[in-house]
């Protein structure tokens, strides 16, 4: 193992010391950063003190990380390190990548394929940071991508006294807020102009095959408190998330808000905004749009600045490949229920540079669940999920052994 | 002096220790506390360490409350300590109120008002802690109200991740944004039901009044960055400001704002809303008839709760009284040019307080400018409005002896 220090945080590396060139090469991602904690106070326990808790009737292991991304990267380690103490040698040579970006959209990581092109050569990436569908085990096949920028509305120079100037004065809260208020129509399609260009549509084979996994939409939305979709209108909470770009915001902020009241009229306001693309969609192309679209509703007075973050396109990987029909008949011996193929709404980017920089497919398998609270206040990681999960890649590594 | 320990901060309160009783009694009016000093990394210099700066060709003092309102009080008491070195008592028998919550609605000095109306029997208020108009010297005798809330919207349970939920999910930024969105028509007019019941038209007398005034609205906004009035078209800036009420978003908060991105639909937002009143306007009533109109616009999936900070009704005080006579004469002594009457955007919740408590009107004269930054980084007091004021003032404690 090696860290290679590029961009902010190290790259962990490591392969097989003596590789078997008769066997496939596999290379297996993960990450080890994590999303900030905050609100630090609604944890239950110090995030990052991991211990195992009786939560909801289950033994689950609480820490931010514990199942995004750390405990499903140990799932698989463990699997080896039980294969190796019985076989001494895996069944394939074994190159082991684990970066600390994931979170803001692997920038530096992308460049380190890109200037290790040999060192990380291999047949198929091995990626364990997806969950179970509806209770079921599932083999991830198509990813949105994702845009993710900031917006800086600022109006008057300087924080102006709410009588002194209420009722006269431009308000960038306003001027955000109206932005906000006009991303979506009633039926929740987003009115960007040209942000639908690439949008294909879902294929009738497609629709159905989802239709059929009678996705509970309920459940779905119950789980979180919530009762009903806010997505498009006319598409399933399926098709939404996996197959329908999507644009929220995910933080907002301007004047005062601390304890108490302040009287003011800020003179700046800020929002951050996160694009979810699918296949197709480039996102250059969404930034602009979306950018345009933010001058175009500035009322007079207000000046808009831009800070982009990241963005990644949407990726689809083979379902048809050996290594995920084996994953598929380990899954189903280990938790006795067949997997969905499934989408995803969230990125995984480091899946799109695979594909692009090394030509790789990727197994995307995990053990997450949706009540794992992953970015969120105490986040957990069941441990049936670390153990099952742990099987499930004894069972693939057995069966890869076999063939 | 004394301390009376009401509420969170005490009042201090003082009074000539022999009244004679053929001499009219005055209540003098101030406040110590100021609004937060935050943002604090914009102020130049720490904003609890007074200091004399030469600022834009100005000699200034430099400070949070140099202004609002430490400053201005100190104008009265030099000019009483000035007229008691000469002249061994006050024209009048004087009472010193000087409270620590003016900032917040002075919740606890209305109690102390109705608690001890005997220590505080006078018959009229002089209170320092208004500004120039336009350069001139000002006698305030129209002040708006106020009605301050919090609103905070809750839609899912914990914060949820933007992939796996963004466009299924209701969004609490994306609802408070619509409610906000919806406050204004496009001509400025306030669209909550039964807003403007109580307002009164402005009279054509008072509007020609303020119109000759030639308020130069071009200067008003640029000297802040702004140039077009956001207020209610067909109404000047002036007519908005002091005849008009208004709604401002004071603040907004909700998700991750901090550094980097953090990819989540958030489960609450906060936002917090100055209403300033007009004559009549009644703030249980407005409080009212916001709650009805942000409940009437949730969308499914949000729950609304508010809390409530403050309301003040407008106040009007007389402009006929032989003080307000004698002020006027003092202001074109020292000033050399005729004050304006005027109205003034902000609340001070104390006015109200008085005449509806201890049934007296107030004298509001003040020396702070345009420039002075209050309720702002790097807050100011020029050098000129305190030896002048302090001048002022001794020139109406003269007047009033001769009279």
């Amino acid at each position: 193992m090696k860290n290679y220090d590029i961009g902010d945080h190290p790259i962990v590396f490591g392969a097989s010391p003596n590789p078997n060139k008769s066997k496939p090469t596999y290379l297996f991602y993960g990450h080890y950063d994590v999303q900030p904690p905050d609100p630090t106070e609604l944890w239950e326990f110090n995030p990052f003190e991991p211990r195992i808790l009786n939560r909801g009737g289950k033994q689950v292991i609480h820490g931010r990380g514990s199942s995004d991304d750390k405990g499903q990267i140990l799932t698989f380690f463990e699997a080896c390190r039980s294969f190796l103490n019985i076989h001494k040698e895996l069944p394939f040579n074994l190159k082991v990548l684990i970066e600390g970006e994931e979170e803001c959209g692997s920038p530096s990581t992308s460049e380190f394929l890109k200037e290790n092109k040999n060192l990380l050569t291999c047949d198929y990436a091995l990626i364990c940071d997806t969950g179970f569908e509806q209770g079921r085990p599932s083999i991830f096949t198509m990813l949105r991508g994702e845009v993710s920028l900031k917006i800086k509305i600022k109006a008057a120079t300087t924080d102006l006294h709410s009588g002194l100037y209420g009722g006269a004065a431009t308000n960038p809260i306003k001027a955000l807020s109206s932005i906000i208020n006009n991303i979506h129509d009633k039926n929740g399609r987003i009115q960007i102009p040209n942000f639908y260009d690439d949008v294909i549509s879902l294929n009738k084979n497609q629709k159905e095959q989802w239709a059929a996994l009678n996705f509970d939409e309920k459940k779905f939305l119950n789980d979180v408190g919530l009762s009903s979709s806010a997505g498009e209108k006319h598409y399933s909470i399926i098709e939404n998330l996996w197959s329908r770009p999507s644009c929220e915001i995910t933080g907002i902020s301007g004047g005062y808000t601390g304890k108490g009241f302040k009287t003011i009229i800020p003179a700046e306001a800020f929002a951050n905004v996160s694009l979810r693309l699918v296949k197709d969609q480039n996102p250059e192309k969404i930034k602009a749009c979306f950018r345009n679209f933010v001058r175009n509703m500035l009322p007079n007075d207000c000046k808009v600045s831009f800070i982009e973050g990241f963005g990644t396109r949407a990726s689809v990987v083979s379902s048809k490949s050996k290594i995920i029909s084996v994953a598929k008949e380990a899954l189903i011996e280990e938790w006795g229920v067949a997997p969905i193929l499934a989408g995803a709404g969230a990125s995984i980017p480091i899946v799109t540079d695979l594909k692009d920089i090394l030509g790789v497919d990727s197994l995307l398998i995990g053990f997450g669940k949706d009540e794992d609270n992953i970015h969120a206040p105490n986040e957990q990681y069941e441990l049936e999920s670390f153990f099952k999960g742990a099987n499930t890649w004894a069972r693939i590594l057995e069966k890869l052994k076999l063939n």
